[in-house]
């Protein structure tokens, strides 16, 4: 069995490589939900999705997010709404682009939520919907919402992730990063992690991604506990994210935006972390930081690549377990 | 002030009409929301939506409800989902087909209710985006339901209104017709019903659309007390209904699928009933009931025919008022 801890876009190219390597019916993808959102009143939850979609190879590669063949006719359709709601209201939100493939997933979704059934329940029924032989579970069932508090001219604001993310398209400063929900939320997936050979934290923001699965109750002491099993990527290539505000944010929150700024972070739950060859002359320092470092080529520029990179990331904690 | 008492398409038909010899602005239609539903999580309001499309000009001429220049990708796409539902789920219900454009009507409305916004005033939300000059008015904005019980080859059974109206296209035997909350749901409309000069019962089907309104506390009462300012149209013409089962629904309880059975229905409330000029014949008879009759041609084919339909109507309450 093995466990992947995941966001979005990094992960789910990590796990289309991991399935090319290992039969998909032996892996887990645990999946951030602190960026769900209610969108137009419905339940979406963008991780998710976007692991659901690429695993299944009908991502839209170029966009980098939901469905390929895509139209938008429904967006286009909700504009008209925009101009006789009233000014507090998120209705007829435009700015959350979802296009009509993709809304039949949210559709389904929050039907299935309003009828009682988990996200778990509902999150298994969409997987087997597009034919994934992966497990995919979501960090929890509960409520659970990554707060961002930005800088603004006029002060501090907090907002929720897909806010600062998507409507501001992450072009914002971070002051600070919060979990509502964080201590009532229950964890979905601690038996899955001590069971499991290998837990891979996948390359995804260490913050707002793996931060929130790391933010529930037990989870970093399940992971401690495991630590010479749970093998890291780092999400930092040569100073920088390949997708995403996890370097910025890094910096922003006073933390180093590079590969051993990662090792820091995940060293008192992971024992080994994967790091790009770019970043080769790193290997000393992030072992200094009590890590043992594999280099290796992390850009997933191909499925290909996606496959070496997942043989060498579990190569690494399997043979410690032998 | 013209108050009309409104169902699904012959009231839209008759509204195109009306506001082509009247002022918009002197118009209210109140609309039955008996067939309201949750559909995909989504709240669809049948009859609201047909009036809108309809005097916006937008409604699709040829299906007769939803919006012209549709598309169905949303629908095309919940598909997948309906082998993975649980037996007992409607979620992935795609029997119920609701096109790209008029999603993003029903995405607006359930995001503006789930923000507490009462049904009321997310309708005139509707009405001003599609720029309708006539006030558009949910007969209540509280719980209601038309409950159908249909024959089976089993038995019976109750099933909400469009479960039976397109689920199962109204095909099968009605033994009895229920509303479900009518005894709390409380009227939108009395003070406007008394301080109309006329008030205008739209040739739509007596029992599922005007019957709704009629239920709600006080209605018939307040119809009653100003009973020669209403004027019927039937929706009956030689013995059929122009669209859906109204004709079927009179016999198989019991009543007289004709000119004289909707005259006997509606006696109580309206003083004056408007019939086809191909039911001349049944003017005596429908005179007999206690309501005066007035007889023009009452199909609808085109906005002309609707407008001269009007001007008869109106005509045959003002003189009376004056």
């Amino acid at each position: 069995m093995i466990t992947v801890l995941a966001g979005g876009v990094g992960a789910a190219r990590f796990l289309r490589g991991l399935v090319t390597i290992v039969d998909p019916a032996t892996i887990t993808a645990v999946v951030n939900t602190g960026d769900d959102s209610l969108i137009n009143g419905l339940r979406v939850s963008p991780d998710l999705d976007t692991v659901t979609y690429t695993v299944a190879g009908a991502i839209d590669a170029e966009r980098g997010w939901g469905l390929g063949d895509e139209s938008w006719r429904v967006m286009e359709s909700l504009g008209r709404y925009a101009s006789v709601r009233p000014d507090a209201s998120d209705a007829a939100n435009t700015w959350f682009n979802l296009g009509d493939r993709d809304l039949a997933t949210h559709l389904y979704r929050t039907a299935r939520l309003h009828e009682g059934a988990t996200l778990s329940a509902v999150t298994d029924e969409i997987r087997r919907a597009w034919g994934l032989r992966i497990g995919l579970v979501p960090m929890t069932d509960d409520r659970f919402e990554t707060m961002i508090e930005i800088v603004e001219e006029s002060g501090f604001r907090t907002v929720p992730f897909q806010e600062y993310f998507v409507g501001l398209r992450h072009g914002v400063p971070v002051r600070s990063i919060g979990f509502a929900g964080a201590e009532s939320a229950r964890p979905n997936f601690l038996p899955l992690v001590n069971e499991s050979e290998a837990i891979v934290i996948a390359p995804s923001n260490p913050l707002v991604s793996i931060g929130p699965i790391r933010a529930l109750a037990g989870v970093d002491d399940s992971l401690a506990a495991n630590r010479e099993r749970v093998v890291a990527i780092s999400p930092i290539i040569a100073g920088a994210a390949i997708k995403g505000p996890a370097d910025r944010m890094l910096g922003e929150l006073g933390m180093e935006a590079s590969a051993v700024g990662v090792a820091r972070l995940y060293a008192p739950v992971c024992g080994t972390l994967v790091i790009d060859a770019q970043d080769a002359h790193l290997a000393s320092a992030v072992e200094a930081e009590g890590v043992r470092c594999i280099v290796t080529d992390t850009i997933m520029s191909t499925p290909g690549v996606a496959g070496d990179l997942a043989r060498v990331t579990l190569a690494a904690v399997l043979e410690k377990g032998r």
